[in-house]
């Protein structure tokens, strides 16, 4: 049976990123960019004062200097200081030509001479100062020319922010995948209906689009179909519509489990099916090639068929659908990033898969530290309500004393 | 000066969650449940198959045996094991009264009798199986009455799963607070034109409308507003109706730093201004409290204003908005929380304040470590954009030694 990591390394190798478009950068966060972002400019793009103040030429520093005007922020200074005076300046604006140090507003004093011109005093022993005080050079946090963003990034708030000092209005970058999450089973009801006997809720649906919205994805909930196959078939057409296609359910050895044949009936073909991990093992993989289309750049369509389990759903999604929708997105680590942490109590596993064990990660000083919740197997969401990770388990029948060290994946 | 500690206090103490209310499940992923979610049922809610197989009673086991009938998932077997039989169940489906184990279905050969009817036989030494092999007993995940989610929680997807398996349509929780985002500032242009002289493009809005994103809020960009009365006192009258206002720029000690005068005028009680903090000291925090009506219970506004320059604007968002945001959502921890990391090399600081440096955290099985990055100050985004926290180095001129331990707070 195929290992987890060749199960993952089949769903990206079988994933290409979406091709890049340009995109406003205000619906850009969390989105990866699509190309190196150089500054166009210097920046700041002028000399600029840090504070409120007076500007001087520290050559010609006297301890009271007449004012020979007031520069605002977004204005230009019109005077230099070529001679004994100073010049008032607020935060951000423009420094004069001539100055090289600003006296706080704080450290000055103020009156009108006979002619109702602002003379300054300073109070501060301002003659002892550096050249470039209180100032921010033009260039100094960044040269023209210079990379500001790599190609590949995520964009936080700290890119938008960069970006829009440069004036991207747009960029190029990888929109969100959509992602069509269809529940299958007879036994399924809507979650507002109460189920009748042999029934349960359709909790998957709602479970999965919340984590293909926390994956960056644009969920698309499909609903539930049912175990027949002219309707199965026809939700399963419209999923494929969608970048990827997340099916719950249908995909066991059971007479009606029908995904995997309707899948194959509309045209996808399968990559794997059975992983060796515990929950999960009825995994299915498969993709769509369609031609191109004038609306669309969507060549393929993944298509992910989940164990109905709400844990099985939950963990396959993490180990094989997130990677996928990151790779889509063009993040260079698309794969789950196993943690080491010391497990805070003994923890026995028994059986013959790897099993990926709910658990609760800790963040310490000296390192992280993991423990595996109470869990009764994969119908068994409140183990993961206790949870924040899943603790990696090799197969075999074993007891891990603790502060082993053990892999560790955080939701 | 108002330590950071006590700022971010006061911006508690003024704060209060917001009103709870009944919101469709499906659109409260990352909010905070309002109240303690018991279970209403079993669950499972009856004896289930782990597997596809068929449902044998240990007792009167034999290695051959016919089928009474095949039970699919959502339905209800009308037999039960009262004799020497056997009963195909798919996984899900509902175990017959009788059956206490399932033999998987790879397991087991079929053939038909002279009555074409369906006879199995077991390959698996099946004689010594324990009771309840490949069972998942009714109540064995959760009791009816057993706490599910408890009032507090951060709704994740396996929440928002447990509580739509429990049939909770609806759940009682906050809403995300609505945030308005205000840049004032004569130097200001919108950031797809081009500064001239002496001005800079708005990257605050943008950036400040993504960290109250990332905080779980909805932002509300109201633009630029000019360093004139008239004119910022109208768009602040749009910003107060929102619950919380955050304006960067115009509250340093300039002769255009409007903010705080226009504030006061429309109602707003200050309750602090500068904090001992770089970068960031002249921030600005306080309230208007409103007469409830009937559209709108909000009865207080939060207004923040943060200084102009950007890393400022960005490290105050995180120190003293993001709080008051979680606090307003419900969210038990509000404060930001530093984690203790090891320096890679050696740092220097100087300066009368406690500075938030941008920094690089990296997760290590043996603990955090934590890189200054090189920056310029507070005009410097770029240093951000290297950086995935702060690190808080306390007032004074010291020089802190490769391998100290320094409390970070990642973004």
């Amino acid at each position: 049976m195929l290992s987890v990591s060749d199960a993952i390394a089949a769903v990206l190798n079988a994933t290409s990123p979406l091709v890049p478009e340009s995109l406003p950068l205000a619906e850009t966060l969390g989105l990866v960019l699509a190309e190196d972002i150089h500054s166009n400019t210097d920046l700041p793009p002028f000399d600029k004062s840090l504070v409120d103040g007076f500007a001087i030429r520290l050559s010609s520093f006297q301890s009271e200097l007449p004012v020979l005007e007031i520069v605002s922020a977004g204005q230009v200074p019109t005077r230099q200081l070529d001679q004994l005076a100073c010049i008032q300046i607020m935060t951000g604006a423009q420094l004069p030509i001539g100055a090289d140090a600003v006296v706080p507003i704080e450290h000055t004093s103020q009156r009108s001479d006979a002619n109702g011109k602002m003379v300054v005093t300073f109070s501060s022993n301002v003659a002892t100062w550096r050249s470039g005080t209180n100032i921010i050079r033009r260039g100094a946090a960044l040269k023209c020319g210079e990379l500001v963003v790599i190609s590949g990034s995520e964009l936080r708030p700290q890119e938008l922010g960069a970006l829009a000092e440069l004036g991207h209005a747009n960029v190029l970058t990888r929109r969100r995948p959509r992602v069509a999450a269809l529940a299958t089973g007879d036994e399924l009801v809507p979650i507002d209906q109460t189920p009748g006997p042999g029934q349960i809720r359709n909790s998957n649906e709602l479970m999965l689009c919340a984590q293909i919205r926390r994956a960056g994805a644009d969920p698309i909930p499909l609903g539930i179909a049912r175990d027949e196959r002219v309707h199965l078939r026809e939700r399963i057409e419209a999923g494929l519509q969608a970048d990827v296609l997340v099916l719950s359910g249908g995909v066991s050895m059971g007479e009606k489990d029908l995904v995997p044949s309707e899948l194959a009936a509309a045209g996808v073909r399968q990559v794997f099916h059975k992983v060796n991990v515990k929950p999960g093992k009825p995994a299915w993989f498969g993709v769509l090639d369609k031609s191109p289309t004038a609306n669309s750049q969507v060549s393929r369509t993944l298509v992910f068929g989940l164990p109905g389990n709400p844990v099985s759903s939950m963990v396959c999604f993490e180990l094989f659908v997130r990677p996928a929708l990151r790779h889509l997105m063009g993040y260079a680590a698309a794969e789950p990033t196993p943690i080491k942490a010391r497990l805070t109590q003994a923890h026995t596993t028994k059986g013959d898969r790897p099993t990926y064990h709910p658990a609760h990660i800790e963040w310490h000083p000296n390192g992280p530290t993991v423990t595996a919740v109470p869990w009764v197997g994969s119908s068994d969401l409140r183990a993961t309500v206790a949870a924040n990770s899943m603790a990696l388990f090799p197969a075999g029948d074993q007891t891990y004393e603790t502060s082993s060290i053990v892999d560790v994946i955080a939701w």
